[in-house]
């Protein structure tokens, strides 16, 4: 008989620093892989503690902790090998991102992560030193590494090193955040990696919503030629298995006399039950990034302990869209829209609303502002005596909107979620403490053109409309004085997104995307120096799901006193 | 006659990103250390395009331009030898915090910084590469090492590197953020460095606010033996000279041969005017704060090109704090107060409010809340049927506050300055868009019962009282509610703050801190608990001035989703 390993792959949704609970959803993928009689299970990067703890990793008591989790795990496994991502100290106090391996109720070895990503979202020099020695194991006559997320993105690295060293299997254990396009980068890496050792590659990704990084999972295992012989699902909870054959080339290669490996040698491949058949649909690109929304959504709502969330609805499609993801999310009885109609909303806006409100099945509260917003006039006229109307009362009567949306969530404890895409975060067509206002800012990383595209998305899948076609129809207007709409201040949104996509996510300047767009020189130099200008209204904003490869948030630090221009 | 040195320290207030303002404030200090037959002049750490630069050094353009900037200077420089740090790029792309030596119009050599901070508040892996050849340099028979910052604080580092290498004279230039304690921290390390080396040391800090940073100057030069032979002025631009003698020691040390060496070998020692005496004193610790404050302040609101800043004056101590350091900062016809009465607020806050505008001699608008209150209590009704008041109703009086405020400040252009101080963010005992409304939170960083001991200090040092005396005497509380104090729902301040500066401060953790203070142990929960829990409050606040090793902000960066318990 062909001797095979079995290999188990959970991906798993831990929450950041829920020690106690990751561990027993670690131990219950653990008994459900063992029914399978599988020999190896693996779990993502940190699982035991979460990713990223950020600075809870500067707690000492923290380490302790999660150290503690580890070795509570460890006494509870028998016969199956784990490998789990924890946070290893050494006797120095020096931390490590670490994966240890676990067999017989012995915490038999521990790798520690020698690629640290710093930049983007990720700090992790901050916080851990590098490991110094590729960790490689053997169980019977297979030999295999393990790696940690970005050791096996570097060519020429840790993997190749561990190949060298005669691993015929990597187990990469992982914390990759999505972002629309990642899917592509990692399988396009993998498959490198596979041609450049000829081994067989379990990738095993993490999956769930933190703050404002979504992981999307998506583990998969690839065959020593490259093939993906199985795929775990895009943004849910899974448990895959493969079959891996330790015959022939594998025993070959084996040094196993190298200093570096450790051995489990009781290993006896044994009759195993038949796998259960397995499909995996591939998402598109925009079912992709509505999933990453939703998961985002939901996971920020139930892991902060809110049961529902509110949502001012304008009429138009930012607040619409927000609405069915959070009803998706959350669940159509957890919802709550709130309209706070004024002198300005028109009859078509508030009839959209409540068509929206009556499609999704969800409560629409009605408060308009308008007794409020008169009565801030009347405070404030002597003082303002003589100036023209401008931009002041358009914020008052958002901020009495944020202040409205607040008092619900203060008195019934529902989560506000706020409604602002991309394009106006970025040149501040928005009011701080206003439409602002909330816990989460949902579709903070869409573009507007985006946001039509995941509304129409949405729409389609549903038998029937569950957002009016005539938010589709009508101009953008925010709504806060006479025959207001968004062109009369901003490019339309094409160009502006275009430019947007250069200047904020690829850091491309003034010159070049004048050169490279064939924009007029003016338009873009305004949309630069709007995004330029607004960085203070975003260092206040609630954290969102990052969907591009550069969200606000962690992944764009810029200073606020700035007084850089290329132009 | 014995040869000597002539070094100038221009320890400068540059601006992030204003290249051009930055290369003329250059060669303005250039031109006045010339005046004084100076040799050498060196500028702060990345002087050139001011620290931290952040994200903005992801730009590509940006870095380009700060090299071309670098270079217009290099043209305009004669005889002096002048060291200037700016951001160095390789051909490969790679970025270096680097320091320039520039001489007779050429750009002789380029130091690249070794040590890269990536703690705390700094994120230099972030960007750059760190160098790997310490920079050493002769000028005539003198052997001069150059290093950044970090590079000195290392021990049997850089330096030690250096002096092996010959080098009698070290120049260090900084970007040392100012916190409490901090001063004497670097002079120990200067000293344990002079001890290590048997060099001078010219250590050149930065001065001035950028963003949450306050960096402090007091640059200083120590000689070989470890004494101050001179230290510029703490807060405030300066311009120091000392004259180091090359002979002797100095000479018979030196490798001139060694690869590393840049020779500026025309140096003749000339005959010098005589140097201004000069005499700073050391200002003690709250003087020190409050002048960080001050600074922080100043440097927030011009560089960000306001003019006036307007505050919410409720009578409370720190709201008068806020508006003596405001005053100090920009002056009192540049700051408004506003007072925004409620059925809540008592005759004596109003009183101590109008007393505090006129002993500062700044503009007092009062602007009451009740009708709009009222009003939003009425629309509000309804859906508040039936349940009784809450935290919601006082919410609201500080979001309509938040809201009146904000309104000024868009009318006209005034910034907001907020009011909380550290004992209440770290608690969450304030308002998100309420009283944490703004674009600066002066006193952020400060925790309540040094609110009373800078407020005392500031009153001390004017021949009459500022703020008036019952604002000490009186309890602390919001006025939100009918008889509210703040001590209905925090332990005592004194208590509080000692909890806040091991938990938040130190890391340290609940077992740990019940054990070493004493402290009941369900007030130390309670507190660690509203803490933790308040973490998406201050991701929302505007920034305010560190003055702790660890503020809030940069320093200090945990999830927001955290279920992490110790107890």
């Amino acid at each position: 008989m062909e001797e095979i390993l079995r290999i188990a792959l959970a991906q798993i949704n831990v929450t950041v620093g829920d020690l106690k609970g990751n561990v027993e959803k670690i131990l219950d993928f653990t008994m459900q892989a063992q029914r399978l009689k599988a020999d190896i299970i693996t779990f993502p990067e940190l699982a035991i503690c979460g990713y990223p703890p950020e600075d809870l990793l500067l707690k000492k008591y923290f380490v302790t902790d999660n150290i503690k989790a580890l070795h509570s795990l460890v006494e509870r496994i028998s016969d199956i090998v784990v490998i789990v991502g924890f946070v290893d100290r050494d006797k120095e106090g020096n931390l490590y991102n670490a994966a240890g391996l676990i067999h017989k109720g012995k915490l038999k070895g521990i790798a520690h992560k020698i690629e640290l990503p710093n930049y983007g979202v990720f700090d992790e020099k901050r916080y851990f030193q590098p490991g110094n020695r590729p960790f490689v194991f053997t169980l019977g006559k297979a030999v295999l590494g393990v790696n940690i997320c970005e050791d096996i993105w570097i060519k020429g690295g840790v993997a190749k090193y561990q190949g060298d060293q005669g691993a015929r299997l990597f187990i990469n254990i992982s914390a990759s955040p999505y972002h629309s396009g990642k899917v592509i980068l990692r399988e396009k890496m993998l498959k490198e990696r596979v041609k450049e050792t000829n081994a067989y590659i379990c990738y095993n990704n993490l999956v769930g919503g933190q703050d404002e990084l979504v992981f999307d999972g998506m583990s998969m295992i690839l065959d020593a030629k490259g093939k993906k012989i199985v795929t775990a699902k895009q943004f849910e909870e899974d448990l895959v298995f493969a079959d891996i054959p330790i015959t022939g080339k594998n025993k070959s290669k084996a040094r196993v006399g190298c200093k570096y490996y450790i051995k489990l040698d009781n290993f006896k491949a044994t009759e195993k039950p038949d796998l259960p058949k397995r499909y995996c649909k591939k998402l598109d690109r925009i079912s992709e990034i509505y999933n990453a929304l939703v998961l985002g959504t939901r996971d920020y709502v139930r892991k902060n302990g809110f049961k529902k969330a509110v949502i001012g609805l304008s009429g138009g499609i930012d607040s619409c869209l927000t609405a069915v993801i959070a009803r998706d999310a959350i669940g159509k009885e957890n919802v709550i829209g709130i309209s706070m109609p004024s002198r300005y909303s028109s009859p078509e806006t508030q009839s959209d609303v409540k068509v929206l409100a009556d499609n999704l099945g969800i409560r629409l509260i009605t408060v308009p502002i308008d007794s409020i917003f008169s009565m801030y006039l009347l405070v404030l006229e002597k003082e303002f005596l003589g100036l023209a109307r401008d931009v002041t009362e358009e914020n008052l009567q958002a901020r009495i909107r944020g202040n409205i949306l607040m008092a619900f969530s203060n008195k019934f404890g529902w989560l506000v979620l706020t409604t602002g895409n991309k394009s106006e975060t970025s040149v501040g067509y928005c009011t701080l403490y206003g439409d602002m206002a909330g816990g989460f800012a949902v579709i903070k990383d869409v573009l507007k053109v985006l946001v039509y595209r995941l509304a129409r998305f949405r729409n389609e899948k549903e038998d029937r409309r569950l957002i009016p076609d005539s938010v589709f129809k009508r101009e953008p207007s925010a709504e806060l004085k006479m025959n207001q709409k968004d062109r009369d201040i901003l490019p339309p949104y094409p160009v502006l997104d275009a430019i947007l996509k250069e200047y904020v996510e690829k850091d491309v300047g003034f010159e070049q995307i004048v050169s490279s767009t064939k924009f007029n020189s003016e338009v873009v130099k305004d949309v630069i120096q709007k995004v330029d200008k607004n960085e203070y209204k975003r260092r206040q904003a609630p954290p969102g799901v990052k969907i591009t490869p550069k969200a606000f948030g962690k992944d764009r630090r810029l200073p606020i006193v700035n007084k850089y221009k290329e132009y």
